[in-house]
């Protein structure tokens, strides 16, 4: 159903700043959160930087198993992605609530997300920054696509419940990878 | 020119995720960089964290002078922003090379960008990371924007050129600021 891409790749996933969804486990129980604020740090490895709010019931999680996956969605998924955005995996399980499908990783015990078109499998490698501004650092150590999504449009957050959807593509004549 | 722009709202500038320019004075000598990892990490004051290779000129500046100015651009300058980060400040003063327009800051040395749509003026408030990831985290002093231009649409990097612009917006129920 996914297709490993190579970890060198991983970063054009998520230098475009798309919405993503995080998921954790912890004690055989997943959850999964939406998270805007990520950026890539290095290319390879893919290191990722997110910042994952203390009052998110995936903090503990995050911060005690110190891995999670972060699948990133196409607009077709914006409406659930804003739902899973709006309550809390304190209360329910929102994979059933929302009708995800949790996937299992190969190299990490959250779960990917079937819906999503990409799903990077991460280990926290830096935890420096957490208890100041929640700021964690990610290895990506498997990356994997759906090769049945040819053409995805990421969602950009503008605040609010606004998103800018992937537009046009342009192509330049550029010496930066 | 420019209209300030509420710190409370700057975070929807950068969330999205778009390519920006990032600008350092060091020795009365103004430079430009272009920079896709970038995110935020609070809302008010808006703090930001961006990783700014070592091999990059501006990385010296940045580090001794804690000052920038992040410059939001909108499509029209794509060719622009990719010449600028197709060299290096070492050689040249990119801002005549390219024609761009460096306006005083109010806060800090650095110059806005008079082209760009949106202009924050930075400093470092943290450094502990540079050493290990190159990662500097910013606070957001003052924000800026151009009301001349009424919709800009930002570029999100792919890699080796190929930028996505923004599309159609989409409005959601969110619960998320």
């Amino acid at each position: 159903m996914m297709q490993e891409l190579p970890l060198s790749k991983a970063y054009r996933l998520l230098e475009p700043g798309p919405v993503v969804l995080l998921t954790t486990a912890q004690q055989g129980r997943a959850n999964v959160m939406t998270l805007s604020w990520h950026m890539m740090v290095d290319f390879e490895p893919p290191l990722v930087a997110c910042v994952v709010s203390s009052a998110n019931h995936s903090f503990a999680a995050l911060q005690a198993t110190k891995e999670c996956v972060i699948a990133v969605p196409a607009v077709e998924l914006a409406p659930k992605v804003v739902e899973v955005g709006n309550c809390s995996g304190r209360d329910r399980n929102k994979f059933t609530t929302f009708g995800l499908t949790p996937l299992p990783a190969e190299l990490v015990a959250p779960p990917l997300v079937a819906e999503c078109f990409a799903n990077l499998e991460c280990k926290v490698v830096d935890t420096t920054l957490v208890n100041q501004f929640n700021l964690f650092v990610l290895e990506v150590l498997k990356a994997w696509t759906d090769p049945a999504q040819k053409h995805p449009r990421t969602i950009h957050h503008h605040g609010y419940g606004t998103f800018v959807v992937d537009g046009e593509t342009i192509k330049l004549k550029s010496r930066m990878r």
